[in-house]
């Protein structure tokens, strides 16, 4: 059994009669070591104060259940059997004299939540998210290693990226190749869907690539991120094609600026809307307040996005341990945008990034 | 508006005091060809009876909705802003005497349903997602279209595949190497992670491709799909490598002859649980019953697995329409496994396959 999941049967003993439900696959993932994308399939991890765990999931993955690091019971069903039938044994097998539940409201289905309740009417409902957030938050050691190749890998697809800028090459050719350089490689986990976007498009903080070709001028705005061990990175950087505007260089300093200040005021117990705060001043003061329009970042880990949101509302404060990204954003409609964004770890000396691809203004020839 | 939003509303018009709230981005998409895919973020598509709809979703994405095929009110909120104080304010511009909200059960998550009802306490809920289910289910001609499309091009993938099988090349290469060419054309949207499993490994059926490397004598399992205007293919084909012992031809042809018995059997009428059993009872008869362990398959249309869910206990029946996946199975610890897998749709004039990669063992050599 993982010590993380001896954390949270500890914190389980000081809660009077509550036990757990985690359905989201990547904290079962987090506690378990035991990956399973269930898609609409059933997949619960039960977890006790006092009594044994158990893990339900697909006969199929049974398996490799296992073979994980659960090391409880493992109970499998067929498509055509109600895993809930299976719940309701195994929870009348342990103490009956539970009160309430623990889950996860912001991932668990609503008629999930509905079924655990037909079990027991009398059990209410308490969210275990921000207990496993804040957990999640807080890197250990291997955590931190895989991150750190991911900051690598995530560097040299960004290298890859560049080099396979040409004139009239699409945005989805770009991709192409860095993904195919990078699964060469064995890389083949990407963290989300690469982003390779140029021109008028990079003014669109979330637009989809396309065959929009390469032009002088172009601003060409990538964000992609891997996956190691389980554990993702998240990069951005803009280039411009032959030459650059005064306007888009006066866009890029600011974004590098509000990016630059925003690391650098990283610091332990700092409230993170105030972080949000350090990066927006910087870009409200040259002029482009409206155009960064979105939060400065969020936490990364397991997920491409996690808590915190590294938001302006956001009143909880940074902690040695997490990691985040650092993305401010300008974009100007017609003109393009940029992003620069870095993944941040708070150690205890400070703020470190894990990604360090250059990021003074690159005029690619 | 799309004709199917029209469709829901006049539905909707049937249902005395209800509203529909849609956040499921796929059925998002469905009905207004806005294409969002929010994270954590809040989307949600309101439909009234009688009031105007109205769409809220992340002040990045605005433009991109007021661009869709929707034509009313697009709400956007900032990171900082929480959108349910929208969702108050837009209700409350509308009729108030509403006693039920249609919801989404198995994908909304707990906390928004009680989000909504914290809106209005008298709020009770019913699922809407039958309904949906049903309208996606019957494909039109241009969603049916672009399956075929998505079927032709999962062909030549598998040709890609097959063609990438080398000694001593491993899965991940291999995958690298079809979605490389793909990407080269233009198809860089796969419909799931792309499978290749090699000799042992395809015993697993969910297993995940690693660098296990082609030998002599290996099944060398594919399965893939991809994404054409937002619909998905999902083929499997499974080969060997330079020779095939007799368990493995006898295993291959029973795994055949239960693809093709269950597409000669699907007809419009027909129990799906029935046609589950059309192919179990192929595989049961050649001795091999407890190693198919899984449903024949799954609808296919926006999503990479919908509704219906081809399994023994399903007492639906087949529609005209339909698109859905039959992939039988068998898998054999040690020896390997085979799964051979179509993309079925039920016309008029009965079953048309969107997968057309031939089916006869091949011995790549």
């Amino acid at each position: 059994m993982s010590d993380k999941m001896n954390q949270i049967e500890s914190w389980l003993r000081k809660q009077e009669g509550r036990f757990a439900y985690i359905a989201d696959p990547t904290n079962v993932f987090y506690l378990t070591h035991f990956k399973c994308d269930p898609h609409e399939r059933f997949l619960g991890l039960f977890l006790f104060p006092e009594d044994e765990p158990f893990l339900i999931c697909p006969e199929l993955e049974v398996g490799q259940a296992r073979d994980s690091d659960f090391g409880h019971e493992v109970i499998g069903y067929r498509d055509d059997q109600d895993p809930w039938t299976f719940v309701k044994k195994a929870l009348a097998a342990r103490r009956t004299d539970f009160t309430t539940a623990f889950i996860e409201p912001s991932t668990l289905p609503y008629n999930k939540a509905l079924a655990l309740k037909q079990i027991d009417e009398h059990l209410s409902f308490q969210s275990i998210e921000d207990y496993l957030a804040d957990m999640r938050n807080i890197k250990d050691e291997h955590e931190l290693a895989a991150m750190k190749k991911a900051g690598e890998v995530a560097d040299y697809a960004i290298k890859l990226g560049i080099d396979a800028i040409k004139k009239g090459r699409t945005e989805t050719a770009i991709i192409a190749e860095i993904e195919h350089e990078l699964a060469k490689q064995g890389y083949t986990q990407m963290a989300f869907d690469t982003m390779v976007l140029a021109g008028e498009n990079t003014a669109k903080p979330h637009g989809y690539p396309g065959t929009r070709q390469i032009r002088e001028g172009d601003f060409v705005l990538f964000d992609l991120g891997v996956v190691i061990d389980g554990y993702c990175s998240d990069i951005s950087r803009t280039v411009c094609y032959k030459h650059a505007s005064d306007e888009q260089h006066k866009i890029y300093e600011t974004t590098l600026q509000a990016n630059l200040a925003a690391i650098k005021a990283v610091r332990k117990g700092l409230r993170i809307g105030d972080l949000d705060g350090v990066a927006r001043k910087v870009i409200a003061d040259a002029g482009y307040g409206d155009y960064f329009t979105h939060r400065l970042g969020h936490g990364l880990g397991l997920g491409e996005h996690e808590q915190p949101s590294m938001s302006a509302a956001n009143d909880k404060t940074l902690t040695t341990g997490m990691v985040f990204t650092v993305e401010p954003g300008i974009y100007v409609p017609e003109i393009g945008g940029v992003r620069i964004e870095d993944d941040v770890y708070l150690s205890e000396n400070g703020p470190e990034t894990l990604t360090h691809y250059p990021k003074d203004l690159l005029i690619v020839d």
